[in-house]
């Protein structure tokens, strides 16, 4: 098989792991909005794409261990024994109802390097590590980023295998069930550098018609699951000075986070964004004064102090809608993650790398959380982005033109043949 | 039996149809908030107040006959047979979850009258008629009013019968498998007057102290159903000025409503009420921008040139979200009741028999649709209302003091005897 088509092939044969009925997509015009790929973390389609996989790695010439937590790992030697090794990789476990490229990229993209280096008979002075973490998206056991957080140590090994899904099946057993719950165990302390290839899961890059993003920072996340209580009353009987209308109040919410979200960008040029993407009204009749308004607020900014100042402001104006409307609130911070600098060492020797084969890049921030973010706490970290059709991810109508999945591996495979003579 | 006691004995015996498991209320503190009444026109539960109801009528010396859309009338001679009929009743079918006064206290509130007028030797001139109206509240064949838009010609009876409920089955089959598919053909011909004795379904008698609220107005109805589409995107990825967020959009028209509203009551001194009680997110996930909003706006007032501005104002503000945020908005009305006023002669002879035997009222309007709007446009018709604690209703807590019960059989009794010597 012709390199170009390699990586192509591999994903286009995944494309139907997890999706209902199975169906191979090679083309933007055959996704269907209602049919995307469910495949959590010890599933059957997550058995069956990491079956897949080792077998590829094996055929790649990797040697393949995995871990206590089943993130896996193919190994490829170096020539120099002395120098540490360089990581490369993504996850392959998806949201519910997600798209094909969100994860499978960058480890086919991983894979396919390798196969080129081998092609071209490339010799890599360090090792060079194939890595699939496990449980990135947080769809089956609710923890993001649970393999890469337990390598790095963010999270303890015995937490995260304790963790239960919906059917009340502990990670621990899930992957015993697979075949996937392995003994190696992998320190970082002989790790120096990690490149993450993914979609930018964002309009960016697809609007401004670049191939390539580098990225510099991976945004920090604060949810607030906010509360309001009012009071429910028949929506026609009641005066509207005798009312606790929960929604009037939680409106003001959503106005207030998007209006200071888009000052603050104009005023500090910052990336900051405020969304209210979750809200649930009770008892939701259209002849009933909301009673109750549930809502999930989603902060995110590259700088601490920015994510910080959004936060406060919005904490204290929820808290002031208790006397402005007379209703009660409560609110919940049950995500925080800091912002995450990566390497701009890495960052240049990608940018160096894409200019060396002619194709050219854009510095960005990313917006979407990726284990990257828990492996630059350890090592130097970089992450590589191709363009998303329409800024769309998490979607059955997710697509990256294969076009620009050709760029990224040219770019990746470059970068770690680059990153392997450091 | 006491007579004090007789309509209190009703109201608690069919307390428990519909109501699963079934369960006798005799006080406040044995309503259970999760189980209400469930008792839709055509089911068992609707098949056993209605046999419970026209035993209690034969028994109070009434002769019963159904009409072709399920109607019961229960008939009270006059003994000058010239004049016309008085009515008086209210309906037995209940919302999804309701309460056990909402319907039964007028029906039995009718029947409790003419035991008293009996025990009393009360002879009443005109011919006095117990009214049970068909599907008032709409919860099973879908639109409200049903029994008294037939007998009053705005609905066909053949239109009316052959609608169905979710389960498929038409009103005539409905009707029919309950036995109270009648024959009997009422015209309103014979009839000058119509009593409806009700729970007010909001907070104003309870809030004041009062037991006896006497119907003005019953408000008209505006329901615009809209629905804004934005651009479904993530919230992380998507920068804030690459965004069409349908929530955001929506969030105006929630403030909008209850701003006009306000500022209408307090610039008009009207009872103008503008809501939003339902609105539904997609696809309502907290890191999602979200990409269609669909909510259920409902206005009311008893003037229609107040209603008519609210609705003005609201459908052009919802237009110009389209320039604003980029979205595409879409609106229905699938209800518009006129408001109704009621008869001022009616409303005289009800204050001036609560004044007779010194009860306190106070001249109110009704904000919920009841039977007796429907009737207003053929005969004089007046309603008695008796508060709700809390003012809640449409809800298993709704609940209404015996003695404000008592308050109200008085006043009616008193009402209907002094109506049938005009």
């Amino acid at each position: 098989m012709k390199s170009k088509n390699r990586l192509k092939e591999d994903l286009m044969e995944t494309s139907r792991i997890g999706r209902n009925p199975p169906k191979v997509i090679k083309r933007y015009d055959q996704l269907d909005p209602e049919r995307g790929i469910i495949r959590p973390t010890g599933s059957d389609a997550n058995k069956k794409i990491r079956d897949f996989t080792v077998k590829r790695m094996e055929a790649a010439g990797l040697n393949v261990a995995v871990d206590e937590i089943g993130n896996i790992f193919g190994k490829r030697d170096g020539f120099k024994t002395s120098k540490g090794t360089v990581m490369c990789g993504s996850h392959l476990d998806s949201v519910v109802n997600g798209g094909m490229f969100d994860g499978p990229l960058g480890v086919f993209g991983a894979i396919e390097a390798v196969r080129r280096m081998n092609d071209e008979g490339i010799k890599n002075e360090r090792p060079i590590e194939v890595v699939v973490f496990t449980g990135e998206e947080g769809s089956a056991f609710k923890q993001t980023l649970l393999g890469s957080s337990v390598l790095t140590g963010k999270t303890e090994l015995e937490q995260a295998l304790s963790m239960k899904n919906e059917q009340g099946i502990t990670l621990d057993e899930a992957l015993r069930n697979i075949g996937y719950k392995g003994v190696f165990k992998r320190s970082l302390d002989d790790v120096d550098y990690m490149v993450e290839l993914h979609i930018e899961q964002g309009p960016i890059l697809y609007r401004e018609g670049l191939s390539i993003g580098i990225v510099e920072n991976i945004t920090g996340i604060v949810w607030i699951m906010a509360t309001i209580l009012g009071e429910e009353n028949h929506a026609g009987t009641t005066p509207m000075k005798m009312r606790k209308d929960a929604l009037v109040a939680a409106s003001e919410i959503v106005s207030f986070i998007n209006k200071r979200a888009n000052e603050m960008v104009e005023e500090l040029s910052s990336c900051t964004v405020g969304t209210v993407g979750r809200l649930n009204v009770f008892p939701n009749g259209t002849n009933a004064v909301p009673g109750k308004v549930e809502m999930g607020i989603d902060i995110r900014d590259v700088k601490q102090e920015n994510m910080e100042i959004l936060r406060t402001q919005t904490l204290e104006m929820i808290k002031g809608l208790e006397k402005k409307f007379g209703v009660e609130t409560d609110v919940l911070m049950p995500v925080t993650h800091s912002p995450a600098p990566l390497s701009l060492e890495v960052a240049d020797v990608i940018e160096q790398s894409a200019r060396q084969i002619g194709i050219n890049t854009k510095r960005m921030n990313s917006g979407a959380g990726h284990d990257s973010q828990n492996m630059a706490s350890k090592v130097k970290t970089g992450m590589i982005f191709v363009p998303s059709v329409r800024g769309v991810s998490h979607s059955p109508m997710e697509w990256t033109e294969w076009k620009d999945v050709e760029k990224g591996i040219q770019v990746l495979t470059r970068a770690l043949t680059n990153l392997s003579k450091l």
